[in-house]
């Protein structure tokens, strides 16, 4: 790993939500993170599937630590807002979050983060966001 | 209770989501809602304030249980997107999404959502959502 | 006027879309900026409404005026982003955009917009705007 | 042009709001509508760009158009709320709105929106959109 990529780790590996969600870091390149979650029963809304908080939460650390690929040195990163399209169920054994950069400031960046519902023969678009994150001094 | 009130809150009770992260439904009124959720280390991101994922479950599910207590009855509500502003960071001992109905059509609410970050001495505002609710046959 | 309403006046005047579509400013106090736009078939959809385009162009100009009034001196605003609901068909005789302040940091503030249907005998809520704005200098 | 095409391009044609800001529609395709618009000075902010409104105006229509063009028979669009990034300055000749459908639902689909900034050298991704467009009777 380069210098960038065990910065986002370790700063991964620091968010205990994603530990309590189950979410594991897979990939990170320049401008682009991927996040998975396996389905849990423990993380389900009302009707038995995965609660669109837990979509959110993978999909903004995602788009979160993109920005951070792409931070200048000595910055971390903070979310301004997002905004997510449900588009069908979060139906599936896993959940894979992608968050790309699409544009980079001297203080914001604006992320794209789509996530899949993933199972062995299939994989569905499920959500879209678009997000607003600010570098910060570390 | 009333009926829309204990069918609020048995839905609740089944989002296996809200007691994964310790969240309580302390009010419902017709098109009011109100979660909290306490303050824990299991829930924080990289500087040790709760996640923004956390922040966006409680303020998803106020909103869409306002949205439900306006809904034809047996109808179900699903979240169709959101969008959250983070205005400060979520520094607090307990945190309190009131989630209020500002429009019901045929088919689709509009809620406003707001998080409240409360200690003994202050209560700050630190999260805005505006989301689109569908009504969906249950 | 004092001097905040002194300058937003003055940069409403040298907004030449304002004055393409007809739209005046006709409150700024600290923190609430109030602009109105009268119908005309110059701006319509295809159903004859008012085209969200033209909604959305003046409850953003009263969003980013409403932060100008809460701007340091010597900064300017620009939009970073905004996210608006469209709730009813915008028929109406004039319709009216109140931009609010909901928080304001050094570098963003965050404002909420609604846009009203006015006619002799009602007036009702047709848009919901949530934007952040930033603080450039001038 | 096949029937789908005469039907958005009929359509366009009746958006009063398109001819009074200049714009054209210049390409309809199956789930993609792209919309032209040239700078004036005549659809301008305080700081002689275009108006994040004017910008605004023709994605929301592009993104309209490409659900239209993916909309069950009979059925004809409105734009339920759509989310704006504004990345660069609003500085160029030409403006050109793409907008793409991600995702059809039988009540709903979700669109994408892009636009650049084009002058004879350069192009540049100024703006993205998403979208909720909802199916009504027509």
């Amino acid at each position: 790993m380069n210098e960038p990529q065990q910065r986002i780790r370790a700063s991964f590996d620091s968010q205990r939500l994603m530990s309590t969600l189950g979410a594991e870091l897979i990939s990170v390149t320049d401008g682009e993170v991927q996040i998975l979650l396996n389905f849990s029963d423990s993380l389900s809304q009302q009707h038995g599937y995965m609660h669109a908080g837990a979509i959110t939460s993978i999909v903004d650390s995602a788009c979160g630590y993109a920005a951070l690929s792409k931070a200048p040195p000595g910055f971390d990163v903070v979310t301004a807002e997002f905004k997510v399209n449900f588009m069908r169920p979060a139906i599936g054994e896993h959940f894979l979050a992608v968050g790309t950069v699409k544009s980079t400031g001297k203080l914001l960046s604006v992320c794209h983060g789509e996530v899949y519902a993933v199972t062995e023969n299939s994989k569905k678009l499920i959500a879209l966001m678009q997000a607003t994150i600010v570098f910060v001094d570390a």
